[in-house]
């Protein structure tokens, strides 16, 4: 394992036209390995603008979807693992909530699609169903990228506790949340949850959002950010476009797991009985 | 379960003095039932200094312990339920930090002992191990008062999200955890521990605190607080001395619930297979 990781949060405004968004995101993922990230992540639905109602007409397939094939020659020209955000996937007559994820080499070395699809009706303003167009996927996914082990989740599969807790027992070192928090949950909740999840885990965790898009739909709250293990905040972005540049010194994991040893702390049988 | 439910947050400095300490927490138990309160919650060692060197000679046997006593008949002089903090209990050899809880009636309804005992060594100045002079408890603790179900957890036991989670399921709808954070760990998480909780279990969370006592070897962090299900403080407390009132919505948890179903969505086969 290395002692420390350079990555990029890619803040993209997302549009409802495909190609603008591939460009754009293609832009900053170049511009993070120009800067010298080893990694870069996109946010959720980042080739989409995130409505339920658009996922179908947006879904690519494996291996031949034009974002998908994107993404792959990008990591192998610019030399930079890509953590794809997400985007609609289509395999057979389902759609899922996708990230793939490619090595510095352009070969896939995961796929996560989102275990627990967004459907809230929160009086506050938020509605959203994603069960109307979208599959749930079936598996948790940890992946090794530049020696370092990568936990995915996308949006909210952040709220559950069972999911950082289990990347975090398979080994994940960061957690990554391509997200997309609207306007109500995201001053509420969002800050919170990326803390919550790397204090309880003493993991680091990032947020990748979209910039806040105006005239658009569904308001993104923006603030794509990194957590430390103590619960510290390395960087946050505020809600306009932008590309986050973060060092993280993994060394940080095994000190606070010295300093306070909650996960050889607990007590499973007494939980679990 | 009623609707409302009112209940006072008893933050009384702590001195090396047992009898001082009992006038001080039962002086702040009979100002909360004067105040129309139905429950009243004292902190983490409220009978004697946060010092593991000091709990055996603090501690007291069931029934008859002079603190044990006391809270007994306060509670059924004062109609009044307490969720009596914790103090060091003996039982044969051993001693455990002990919450006691009555009813308004005097009969004991409850008993919690710590079931992670705090062993750390931060680098930025905490240094405790509890497991010197105590033994961790073997039971999970979810009690009805006030027709309200109670979850209790003692400090260090409120970094153990499978705790939480597991009071939860048994159908707690306050989480109430007499506590002692200190200058190190109270600043960085105190708060956000008592929210997390909150939002990820969609449940009221409490922390009880004593106040800070200047020239004690252990200085509490004190801001004794009540969180509610969408992570929002009801009120928090300063490190002075205080008796905090707050009134809990309780029909909060279920339109929180209705708004955003994380209980519901969770999917236990795909977390532990």
């Amino acid at each position: 394992m290395p002692d420390m990781i350079k990555m990029a949060l890619c803040q993209p405004a997302v549009v409802d036209n495909k190609a603008e968004n591939l460009h754009k995101a293609a832009e900053m993922v170049r511009r993070a390995a120009k800067s010298g990230c080893q990694i870069a992540v996109l946010p959720e639905m980042f080739n989409c603008p995130y409505q339920s109602e658009l996922f179908p007409s947006y879904a690519e397939s494996f291996p031949n979807g034009e974002t998908i094939r994107l993404l792959a020659r990008l990591a192998k020209e610019e030399n930079i693992v890509i953590v794809g955000g997400s985007i609609p996937e289509k395999d057979g007559e389902r759609v899922y909530n996708t990230s793939f994820i490619f090595a510095e080499n352009g070969e896939l070395i995961g796929r996560h699609r989102k275990l627990h699809l967004f459907d809230v009706d929160i009086k506050a303003g938020t509605v959203f169903k994603e069960s109307d167009t979208l599959t749930a996927g079936n598996d948790i996914t940890v992946v090794t990228a530049c020696g370092v082990k990568l936990g995915i989740g996308i949006c909210y599969d952040i709220r559950f506790i069972e999911l950082a807790r289990e990347m975090t027992d398979r080994g994940a070192q960061v957690l990554i949340y391509p997200a997309a928090f609207g306007l109500v949950t995201g001053p509420a909740h969002w800050e919170l949850l990326m803390k919550a999840r790397a204090i309880d885990n003493q993991v680091f965790v990032i947020g990748a959002a979209p910039a806040r898009t105006l005239g658009a739909k569904y308001q993104a709250y923006g603030h794509s950010i990194a957590v430390d293990p103590w619960g510290r905040i390395v960087a946050e972005a505020d809600e306009t476009e932008s590309l986050l540049t973060i060092v993280l010194d993994l060394k940080t994991i095994a000190s606070v797991r010295e300093e306070l040893p909650i996960l050889k702390h607990r007590r499973p049988k007494i939980y679990h009985n």
